[in-house]
């Protein structure tokens, strides 16, 4: 027998028992259009599609969460809208709200939705305004429509996944007049964890992982808890867009979620390996 | 007694057996931007939500379905995006379509997924894209990304129903590459209410209905034929943009849909007065 | 558009809500013989006949029952029957309750069940002797087999109504010996309303409703409460024939009855006004 | 062991696997008045009672028809109503099917209720009007309301029946303008069975059986099948009130219910010995 | 009618409510080699698989539970095996486990088995190691695979009961490793009845019954408790053989099981008569 | 990122579909004592335990069939006894089969059961003759109790799989008499496949598959045909133990089993590399 048939079987051994464990869990994935840098984006969003499909026909519930900053960006400046600051913030007025809709619901999102959908058609569009997915809050009235999560009504991911469907959702959330607002796709995707009481948060960086020492590769952290969080956090070590990643990993394990991930969305099917192996892969929160 | 109380009691009395025919019953809606012209736009897309939200409450189920021309050409000229056109045709190129995309699935869609759920939390946004509901075949590989139906796969559409939710679907359709088509939304719905064996198909419209001679308002056809509406635009009577809604008529009802209707949108609440009482509105193909 | 058009629509829009809201819902109808006088009696009975069938067509669960004085009368006196009296109370001999059945359960129950059906093979006639559903206690020895209520077995009505019948209840207890007892037609509808905890307790009388002053029409009470009525009988407000109904509406309502209502059987179409239009009519109790 | 010990085995294990092939099996059971003249008419009842609540107990699913001619002539006499003769043959005027149904639904059907519930709270009283059970058609427009049986509603029936119920079934049945009619219970015992598909048809009689020859006890018949009746009826043997009841056993097994059986109703007990021992008791035809 | 058919009828109107009160509910009987010398091994055999068979039938859920002791001492010594004592005491060791198990599972169980299913394909062998069904400890290291029951593990017993089978068990057991170990089928017995929440627990045994004094046959103890039972095996009343089914009872019915019996397995058919008539057979705890 | 971890990936891509085609199918495998000489007997049953295990975890249906001859032979030569033989056939007598029937049901097979359940409790021994699973004919009077498969009754087999368990089948069948039968295990497992409908039918055996030419290792069949194997098998190529397998496989394959392999159980985790690979090994037919 060639070593590689060994090999094989010993990789199915290893793998077996996981995808027996994870059999009808959810997983929520927060897709982020920076995560694939190391590869062309195209052959890195093929790689991620056929994960998620791959995970899916194994009887796994995935669920993904994306944003789409610098794509409404770009059609901003194409539409010659220029971004209002008020005391150095940015202001979404209705028109920029309607322009990042269009982005979110009607650009971005069908393109995941289609390279899900090259594998079979599994994948669903889904914006926060359906069916009442993603009530939204003003955040601050001074900068218009950005919104803060009031609630999640999940019933709709429910059906779709109990169909065999794998949801892609865009996250625009509205308030109780049907006002639209732009919400935080990492605060997003913590909030549906939550309401499913998902097995696992994973969000797909262009990091290694989060580090104890900024500069100092070898500090890398392979596992924490939210406590450790806190404390990363408050002694500024964790910043910048970071933050809102990682709040919501330390809420979603404090309210139930059993693991919440940040891993490197630059490895090939690293989704496949964080799941199926005994790899460790970038920082694991429980 | 009041004669008002004997005239609502007459109406009950009047509408209660259809509200009972009808119950169960899948009802497919092309709703178009042109539909509502007698009223100010805002007051009609409210009036049409409702009485799709009270055909859902007492049992229906509607699906609706909409296009978005004149919102693809304004964007498309906002972007200073220049139409190309070969042989006399406009030519859909890649650019184009991803435009036509965002302006349906991004903008047209979520607006009136919003005015439903402003009376409860039932409307779903599907493009046909999801769960590949719609695929598409090229109608003319010179005019580029224009699409025909070449098939349903209805899965989405039942198990939205099922779960109590109303489908608003934005026609993009896609080949078996993931390539993202423009169709025509007159010809989805009928596709859609084949694939769904609806009981009725209707098209909101900007007229009182067919007529058998152009100029004759006196010449309104109440009811006909697949067979006499043949001869309609055989003979020139139909014609334009009335073509794609008869054909889709007469197709709809020889494959099986019970009635297909082409009703007056700008009466307000016409939905509620075709189904629920006895008037005759536009014209009905049986 | 017609005004009538305008007018049939908003009666929907007004009664939908209503018909939805009701879906599902037990409501229990104490039918009177005397209720009905401003009509000829057999318009009366076919006019609450179709209003009955209608609901049951559009999801409710109604359930009649009946009771039948004035038709035991004339049969014991056809019969030569002497009624006895001690202490000025009527006397209820083995003789008599047999009379009471054979008319409750034989005559009027059938009438009941025969006017229904001539819309629909909706309607089944059950005495309070089948499956247990009425157990009797006599309710003074001396005067024989006159009844209360000791307890309500729901299972046969639930059944029925489960396979979407009308049942129509004829009056008639037992003990457990197997005893017959003749019981109030208004004291059982008020125990038949708890015991289906059912939405509404309807009691279809000769009056336009409760009135705070006796001889003032224009004291006639919209709206009142357990509480309210309980006065009104101390004072002697309220008294006779007309204790039994509000008893029972307000233990009813006190059970858990969302309301109850005394409402005027003259009216045509009384049942769906009440129900599906935002008419008041007669007393609502809650 | 004492020999009764023994003789108590060797009946269980005659009769356990009887009550095997008889769960769930639906049996008709026409229960005459003249049937039990063998006891006292409480006594005979009484077992009858007993054993219809054996045998659900044990899982068959008994239906009961009763008739009452001796009941309802009595209470015509009561009430003076004269019969009218029309060619020898008695007139049911409206005044007679109104006092027939009054008897059969109203006093017969609810003695025999009462008798089975004494034993538990299993029987529920249909008339052939509830939920349209019997429909009816005149025999004879010169005799008035006198029916024969159109069709057969079994849906009410077999509604009791799965959820536990004992149907007591009182022949009336009506037209499809709600006219009641009187019809001959022998019929629609034969009626019945046919539209339940039941296993058995059972009549009690008052006799041992079938004959060959009327006057010679020697010559009963154990089994025999339809044709051997037919001639049996065509030759005179078997005569006058026996013919419904013979012709429904007839048309019954050709229909495909698997046995008819015409039982001495004033053995006691003889339903448990006929279905539950190898005793050969009256007459069978297959 | 003749007396034969009127004794029958009254065994049924007897036996008819055991056998409705009995549908549905778990027993539990061990089956004894010694039970049976009253008459010819293969006529008791086919007697006692006769009563299994038939309370299957009439609903009720056997569970037969057996040991083998003389067949393993039969085996052993045709295998020459000689078994060593270690301070008196039978020592097991792991050649004289496999020989037990080859006894129980491969010889006794098959022919229990194959009586009952000459009446039909009922009967299901299930080892103790079956699914993890009876998990050991050893009782004794000394002694080699000797085992008590750890756990019952009932699943597999559920779903064959529920499937309509009859389990006929082996008392093997597996400790974590896989271990085999012999165990006192007695004590499994009681552990099954308690673990399925049975309504009865049988010993079929070859004495009459319990006794208050041991060598008066007239104090044969017909009814008694666990608490008196306590005290005959402190003062010795009971001892030997007995010890382990009458722990068995006591610990069974203060658990839940609503009865026990120890019987006397030569009467014929004496489960029958013990479930379906008034006799009082043997001594019953409760 | 590691070579390791990309080699991990690429076995998963490539499992994970497997995974998903044969979740829910059911495999029949036929375990030989012969298939592992390769490595020692408790390393290749503990290989193969686990392999069961882990297809069951992912969802596939595993049945298990085992024979047993040496083991018979030498528990017979520890009792002295002596084989008959007639015409050069060795004869099966009454207790030839009793042994057989306890060494395969009492010993063989709760090793397999053990060696599964150290992994869980998921393995059921199952007899041919529990529930009626193998209904046996004699092949030949003079042959004794040697028999074939008449008919399969899955019943118990669906039963079990259907509740999650791993059944493992001894191949003892009976007569209609009782009677056991000793069957060959090859030709079990095929009628088994058949009566199940498998997916596949798998045969470990101690070689690395059929050859077209005897001698020649390069001649191994990687794939044939029904027809191709009739053809070997009537030149001689195919010869003496492997006809029962081939003929199994040439059976269940034209019976609508989709493939059938003869695989060489001495490598490890053959059954996972076969199912879950795309590695070519051993033979396979369809």
């Amino acid at each position: 027998m060639s070593a590689s048939a060994a090999d094989k079987a010993a990789v199915l051994v290893e793998a077996l028992p996981y995808i027996r464990r994870f059999a009808g869990q959810v997983v929520v994935v927060k897709y982020g259009g920076n995560a694939l840098a190391g590869a062309s984006d195209d052959d890195a969003l093929s790689l991620f599609a056929q994960d998620i499909v791959l995970m899916r026909q194994v009887g796994m519930r995935p669920v993904v969460v994306h944003g789409g900053g610098p794509q409404i960006s770009d059609l901003m400046s194409r539409l010659g809208k220029v971004t209002e600051f008020r005391n150095g913030l940015r202001v979404t007025d209705a028109e920029t709200v309607d322009i990042a809709r269009m982005v979110l619901v009607g650009m971005v999102n069908p393109q995941l939705v289609s390279a899900v959908n090259v594998h079979g058609p599994l994948a669903v569009g889904v914006s926060g305004e359906d069916a009442g997915l993603i009530r939204a809050v003003a955040r601050d009235p001074e900068l218009g429509f950005v919104g803060d999560v009031a609630a999640i009504n999940p019933g709709i991911l429910q059906g779709l996944l109990d169909e065999g469907f794998v949801p892609i959702v865009a996250t625009i959330g509205t308030d109780e007049h049907g006002q639209a607002y732009n919400i935080n796709a990492d605060t997003v995707a913590g909030a549906i964890a939550q309401a499913l009481a998902a097995e696992k948060l994973v969000y797909l960086t262009d990091i290694e992982g989060l580090r104890r020492v900024v500069d100092d590769p070898s500090s890398l952290i392979r596992q924490t808890t939210p406590d450790e969080l806190d404390a990363l956090m408050a002694d500024g070590t964790i910043a910048g867009g970071m933050i809102p990643k990682v709040e919501s990993c330390v809420a979603a394990v404090r309210a139930g979620v059993r693991r919440a991930h940040i891993l490197d969305g630059r490895i090939p099917h690293v989704l496949l390996l964080e799941f199926f192996t005994d790899e460790g892969i970038g920082t694991m929160v429980r």
